[in-house]
């Protein structure tokens, strides 16, 4: 391919992260875990907490509106509340398994809600002022997607940190407005336990119990234009 | 805090990330930037290529699903019938800004489609048969939710790569689904533009363009209950 612009090929790239570095990078994003065993009741540092937050804060947003705002819950009452909301979710949606699938979900570890000492409520302003409305005609979803990257990068320093994340979408978005009185222009996105862990598994949980496996990345690509199956071939 | 279940407190934490590590990890979110100028021209070689995208592939996804898709563009043909898309669609994305504020929106540098050598249309089946159906009963959003977890991911190790991502998204996605070939099934989520840059931003393009500002941690975090000021206020 010619170099573009008239320049010449090849050029100074910024490399500025050493073997070392970008090998704990890939370790961070490979060996990061949904978490919802091995908490340990250790209380989180407000310092360690705000890293945690600044990194989320570092992530991408359209238009550099910045619309994830972050509830920090450490009271137990509140928590509680949550962790009955989420019971309710729970049996509801066990309801569609049967047989060996149905033992299965039974089986499966869900949630940290009352072990993690610390749970996130994510909001988002989906029609965010800030950023001046840039990137959202066409893609109006991207102030969601910010807030979703936001997330993505308070995991992985959260797994730095020796602290795991587990996200809880069984929960009715309703019943945590109420419990955080959230209004109604933002909208309730995600719901994170936090907290130091024992151990990271080396496995997700979901491959553990026998819930599914991993596909290969060879699966999951295409070259050029669109070669994958239609749904049912 | 009291120990939960009958354990003692303080408890064996898996620290396993030495301070060196974290620094890199950190900064890496911090320095990581949405980039639409500075691409030079070298071909992305395979093997970095595929680092990344295991990297996306490692992202956490509801229920195990990894609902994400990946289409890798190289070829410059179809790139043009992508740039011609934006261009038809940032035309009418300018016309609701007038003034000083459309004279900077003139100004502003949106897309590197045809300068990075690798494009990448992210794709996501919102309704997979993987994951048996976990988590989504609630919030189904969240298989659209993972597959940005696992763009975040891809950003994060092309940053450490010396290698630059700019997220498009002034762009019809229609118009992607029509270019890749992507079946109904499949939702267009993302059209990133991929390669080595010369050097990354020390702030965002945008708050040096005066587009906007950055806020305060400050102001996206509240303890306990949502605190924030309700819109107009």
């Amino acid at each position: 391919m010619p170099p573009f612009q008239g320049e010449t090929s090849p050029e100074v790239r910024a490399s500025d992260f050493d073997a070392a570095e970008r090998a704990a990078v890939y370790r961070a994003i490979r060996s990061r875990r949904d978490v919802r065993s091995h908490f340990v009741s250790d209380e989180v540092e407000p310092e360690v907490l705000q890293r945690v937050l600044e990194a989320a804060h570092a992530a991408p947003s359209v238009g550099l509106s910045q619309p994830w705002r972050f509830i920090v819950v450490r009271e137990r009452q509140t928590r509680e509340a949550v962790h009955a909301a989420f019971t309710k979710a729970n049996e509801e949606a066990s309801r569609i398994y049967t047989d060996e699938r149905a033992e299965r979900y039974r089986n499966l570890r869900l949630q940290g809600i009352l072990e993690a000492p610390v749970n996130i409520c994510v909001l988002c302003d989906e029609n965010p002022t800030q950023g001046h409305g840039l990137g959202r005609q066409t893609m109006p979803q991207t102030a969601l997607y910010s807030t979703i990257c936001a997330i993505q990068n308070l995991w992985l320093a959260a797994r730095v940190e020796g602290m795991g994340v587990g996200w809880v979408s069984i929960i009715d978005p309703n019943a945590l407005r109420k419990i955080f009185e959230v209004p109604a222009h933002l909208s309730i996105v995600a719901y994170l336990c936090v907290g130091y862990v024992r151990e990271f598994a080396s496995e997700p949980d979901l491959v553990t119990a026998g819930w599914e496996g991993r596909t290969a990345l060879s699966d999951v690509v295409f070259n050029e234009r669109y070669e994958g199956r239609e749904r049912g071939e």
